[in-house]
């Protein structure tokens, strides 16, 4: 799709929102699996209501479409099981995951930010926290050792909220439409938890310069 | 989800309709598949239509959703050169396979009805035909042949046209929002071309009386 110029790249985008149910079984395996392979992940969040909101949606499609929610919940839960992790459907859903996505922004990708996100996920989709809940954030930052108090002055921040922005409108020119999103070096688009391994496959094959 | 008393069978149930687009890959590749499994495959059109007319929908959620829908198209494409299948993208889309389900379902589950909705999938996704027109319908027939003008006569009777109205309701009733969609001997349902090889781990393993 894009140029091929960093193919060399070993690395696989992984864009995610707080809201997104098979985000959490994504944000729990990837690191493993991306590993394996001897692929970088990078952690990219962003923000999928605004993307909704040009389709008119107010809230999550799975509200919307009955049927189709309660085959994703049902499939969750299956997922969750198959992967060994715990879970437990979020009151209410979707959860308001900007604060988080705030200070996802704000930490470096280096660890810390997924490491970060990983707790978030744990809590709002097998501990039954409340993700928009500031003291729920700082609570799960101060467990990490990070210094909850700075960083959710630094989430409140005019530059992380203009970041966060550019990087939901980086989603929406990339074609970006759910979660999770694989992204690789040369702009491919993997949608969906269960297309991991076709995007590691695809970094893997232009890494190695020949065509997919 | 449902009882258990025919947990013994060894088959997968295969939900599809002929203007789903993953369900061209999915036809073209489930009778292999299955068969590597020692899984037979029940072939059971039906209609999205009346489905996502309770939605409010009028057409397919990918001419909605015009980002979904690019990445769609660009995934198919990509989907059938990794399976070494012919593509063209149809036009006008969605096509409209209501002749094709009445005669798929007018059909025996024998082989014939999967030979005759792959060749209809073919035509639409491989060769650029409409397959609304009952002349291609007839011609897809006639290659197979089978007796054309019979099957399209039938295809008209108020009792075939009732036995897919009732698939459709029976796809409703088991909770089946889209295609392809996977139906497991206990009422285990997998969404999408790239769930089939788990819904078969799902058959496999409650064929053996184990817990999935």
């Amino acid at each position: 799709m894009a140029d091929l110029t960093d193919q060399s790249e070993q690395v696989v985008e992984f864009w995610y929102e707080f809201a997104s149910t098979y985000s959490y079984p994504a944000a729990m395996r990837v690191e493993a699996v991306a590993a394996r392979a001897h692929i970088a992940v990078r952690w990219q969040p962003f923000l999928l209501g605004p993307i909704f909101a040009e389709l008119g949606w107010s809230t999550s499609p799975f509200n919307l479409q009955p049927a189709k929610g309660a085959y994703m919940w049902h499939d969750l839960a299956r997922s969750c099981a198959r992967l060994r992790l715990d879970f437990r459907r979020p009151e209410p859903f979707p959860q308001n995951g900007l604060l988080a996505a705030r200070v996802a922004t704000a930490l470096p990708d280096d660890g810390t930010r997924a490491r970060f996100s990983r707790a978030v996920y744990r809590a709002e989709f097998a501990d039954g926290r409340i993700i928009s809940e500031p003291e729920v954030i700082a609570a799960l930052l101060a467990e990490q050792g990070l210094d909850a108090e700075a960083l959710l002055l630094r989430a409140a921040d005019p530059a992380v909220k203009q970041t966060l922005r550019e990087q939901t409108d980086a989603a929406k020119r990339h074609g970006i439409f759910g979660a999770p999103t694989w992204r690789t070096p040369d702009g491919e688009l993997f949608w969906g938890n269960d297309r991991l391994e076709e995007a590691l496959d695809w970094v893997r094959t232009i890494a190695h310069g020949r065509q997919p």
